[in-house]
């Protein structure tokens, strides 16, 4: 997928590539989409009390602001305005809708070894967000993200073992118009990865344009529906219970164009959705089905993700809170409200509220992941990089996200019980007449690199070693490797000819150039 | 508890310290030892399957190196000495232990307010460890910890709120006589905290001596023995399956001293466990419940710590890795099996490898924490301030430790699902002719402080006003609690006289003056 120079000339490279090469898929210790579950903060008693509010709250307080075209759609499925022009949902359609409802479609990526199975308690890991700040790579001080970071991150995305996918993370604030700004976000994302990649349109004029690229770069409209590898994050409600006018029409663009639409609800606990965790869950969870329903009734089937991605304010100052506890706790919850509907599910976790990776964002970052990815949501975004509560990006972090995510995903794929593994023939030879010690043991050494899992970068050097070789930072080591994956991997699966075309009828901003390796520039720039 | 000079000034000191008072008890989001339980890394058979193999090897494989005492104790209920000269347990004797063995016992303290009750799935957290290293507080530099900083760790640990008990977690390197320094770390920590301590002892001279100081501290032997507020931390056990006979000889000393034992199988899955980590809890349950057997052989219904406290090895160089995945799930499932029996269990958990607190050690912290805590482990040792894969010690680390635990421990308490906190009369009252949000919401102000925990030092300003404080990093934050601790909390609870009476036949060789605040000094000094 990737050409970097350094490939080309074999000998000293290639051989150092290859002992770094990734371990085989059969003997890997994690995988993406291992199953998990194995948390669970609510009871099952408790989850159908959460899913009976919700009916509730959707057949007596409905939702407000529905667009003429929401009621075409609705009104014939049983929905009924009431006299303060809310939209009543029954609790038949809402039953209906969860009958018909998409389930098992997997999530396409360009490279076919990166499609996503999130059903069941399968887990996935990646990115999103709409940080409009990034710590500079060079001043490490913050600055407005732009295009170059847009794309930059996708690409060190590409590159992390441990995410699975890649949603739009930063706003290239450079691009100050909105047509330009939704078609350069798809078009950098796309062009930075080969995972599959989530992204957001303000109005449903950009995602038609950019449906036409979309199409273009799969190889026509039918590759496309076949196979698309792009979805759409998609804020259908602003919470409470009030449909968004303009998201509401990209969504009913995205069904028909094959687009998979991830429904999110992103109130914020204390704010804009109750403070109280179990009214929070409630009033996502009602505004999850019923964004559900119109996506049903637009299309029988579509794909679509139960987006529960309600965040939490401080209360003490109103401020959101993403490295909270409360947090975790709703995300999780999320997860099984998920596992309920057996829908595909999405959840945000991982954000921090600290500005910079420090010893508070690795703990928000391990608490939230650790409980959220054990409680098994299909998608977890915002799961790398993510600071100061959603408004600071950071490269460093995506790198040692990677490992809290690779760490977790060790813990979710568990413990491994068998006449073998409890090891009693092991025991007895190395304490009857063997060595007295596990060392060397046939064991230890055939399960040392499929039964345990060693961090990228984490440092687990004894304290004389760390000495000698000059006290690494682990801020540091991550820097490092950001400046590797930036200045060698310039993904290359869309062509000259392709970037060409598209630019031919789409303003793409960020110059072709600033998306190669500088040494295979022509010699002029 | 406290003797502060600003406590008897009044006026702003007083004010200040009343704003910053914690909340009564009633209120507060979290609090010592709430049921947990809701992660559980093992099914139910798989449980009895390590049970099972345990009781497989204990009858076949049996326990190395019995001292003479312990064939007396365990020989007449049923032990037998293989041709190996290995002591095998019938399985018959491991019920009758079980049945016999204590349950229910508190962990108690000096101060009463922190007795413990660590059973069921109740959780508490607190310190362990005896490193040798420790991060100077003035220059941040790895030095070998001493006397001071043993003292200094206590009554750190006193105040924060997250720690629930002390126990020793570093070795005080100035004193090299292994009699003066049990007695020394000992004393040390009773004087530090009057949370419940825990430490160890070599030899059983030292603890005869120690013993006797703590009678005197108690008021008498009746009421030490009314309520032992020090629990004996004991590695009776040398993985794999070897007695070791001197901790032997320290375990009946105590028994027969009315102290808890906590018995400590300490492996390395991999080096002195098996590599396999089904293996390494089978070795580790079996060394317990031989443990187990001894205690109850010598007073049945004696208290005892199951102290399933099996470490991890990086296979690539065999050192131990505290902060890996494989830590987590070998902790998180030695909570399920204490809960199987029924046990107060012990574990490690929130070793970092780390060397500092960094955004690594804040992740290994954090995914430790959060599932092991969430297993419900009765009693989580290691759990502030430990790095270098137990070499190294921080004091900062504590104190971000603190908040660690504190948000682990909101997530343990859960969601509360009633009909109020579903909050369909709250939704309707803010979405129909009300505000359109819940900032000021009845149910927001009422369940600000009861249901929503704060971090004691964690970040949560804005950017912008992360910016105009001056962006301070979390880890001098940390430092300078560690600063306002240290110059401000001298413990007081053990009298002028009875630390004279103390020093007059035990060898205490911290001064006297060390362990009090500068201002209340004698003059001359």
């Amino acid at each position: 997928m990737t050409t970097t120079p350094n490939s080309r000339r074999g000998g000293r490279a290639s051989r150092t590539a290859m002992r770094a090469a990734p371990l085989t898929d059969d003997i890997k210790p994690v995988r993406p989409g291992m199953a998990a579950g194995r948390y669970k903060p609510l009871t099952d008693a408790e989850v159908l009390k959460i899913h009976e509010a919700a009916i509730n709250v959707l057949e007596n307080i409905g939702i407000a602001d529905a667009i003429p075209s929401t009621l075409e759609y609705l009104l014939p499925k049983g929905c009924k305005l009431d006299a303060n022009g809310r939209l009543l949902f029954p609790r038949s359609l809402i039953e209906h809708t969860l009958e018909i409802a998409g389930r098992n479609f997997p999530l396409y990526a360009q490279d076919p070894q990166y499609d996503m199975e999130p059903w069941g308690t399968n887990t996935y890991f990646g990115t999103a967000g709409a940080a409009v700040y990034i710590a500079d790579y060079e001043t490490g001080e913050y600055r407005e993200s732009n295009s170059q970071d847009a794309y930059d991150i996708a690409r060190l995305v590409d590159r992390m073992e441990h995410l699975h996918f890649y949603q739009r993370a930063v706003v290239p604030r450079d691009i100050p118009e909105a047509s330009a700004m939704d078609i350069n976000t798809c078009y950098l994302s796309v062009s930075g990865t080969t995972k599959h990649v989530g992204t957001s349109w303000v109005h449903p004029d950009h995602l038609e344009a950019s449906l036409k690229m979309l199409h273009e770069i799969a190889g026509g409209e039918d590759k496309w529906r076949a196979r698309p590898f792009v979805s759409q994050s998609n804020c259908f409600v602003v919470p409470p219970l009030k449909f968004a006018s303009d998201a509401c029409k990209c969504l009913e663009v995205a069904v028909h164009g094959g687009m998979p639409v991830l429904l999110l609800s992103a109130g914020q606990a204390g704010a804009t959705a109750p403070a109280a965790i179990a009214g929070a869950l409630v009033q996502q969870v009602a505004e999850c089905l019923a964004g559900l329903a119109y996506v049903n009734a637009i299309k029988p089937g579509a794909p679509a993700i139960f987006g529960l991605w309600c965040f939490v304010s401080d209360l003490r100052s109103g401020a959101m809170s993403g490295g909270s506890p409360e947090q975790v706790l709703l995300s999780a919850a999320s997860a099984q409200m998920a596992h309920f509907y057996n829908l595909t599910g999405g959840t945000s976790s991982g954000i921090s509220d600290a500005k910079y990776p420090d010893a508070q964002s690795g703990s928000e970052k391990g608490i939230n992941h650790a409980l959220v990815g054990n409680a098994g949501m299909n998608l977890i975004y915002e799961a790398a990089g993510m600071h100061g509560s959603l408004l600071g990006y950071s490269l460093e972090g995506v790198v040692l996200d990677n490992d809290t995510i690779g760490s977790v995903q060790r813990t979710i794929k568990g413990i491994e019980i068998t006449d073998e593994s409890l090891s009693i023939e092991t025991m007895r030879a190395q304490c009857i007449g063997g060595p007295g010690h596990y060392l060397g043991a046939e064991q230890t050494l055939r399960i040392m690199q499929s039964e345990y899992l060693y961090p990228a970068i984490g440092d687990r050097l004894s304290s004389k070693e760390w000495k000698e070789v000059g006290k690494p930072a682990i801020y540091d080591v991550a820097h490092k490797k950001v400046r590797e994956v930036l200045d060698n991997h310039f993904p290359s699966h869309i062509s000259e000819e392709m970037d060409a075309n598209i630019r031919s009828y789409l303003d793409i901003r960020l110059p072709r150039e600033k998306m190669l390796h500088p040494s295979i520039l022509p010699a002029t720039l």
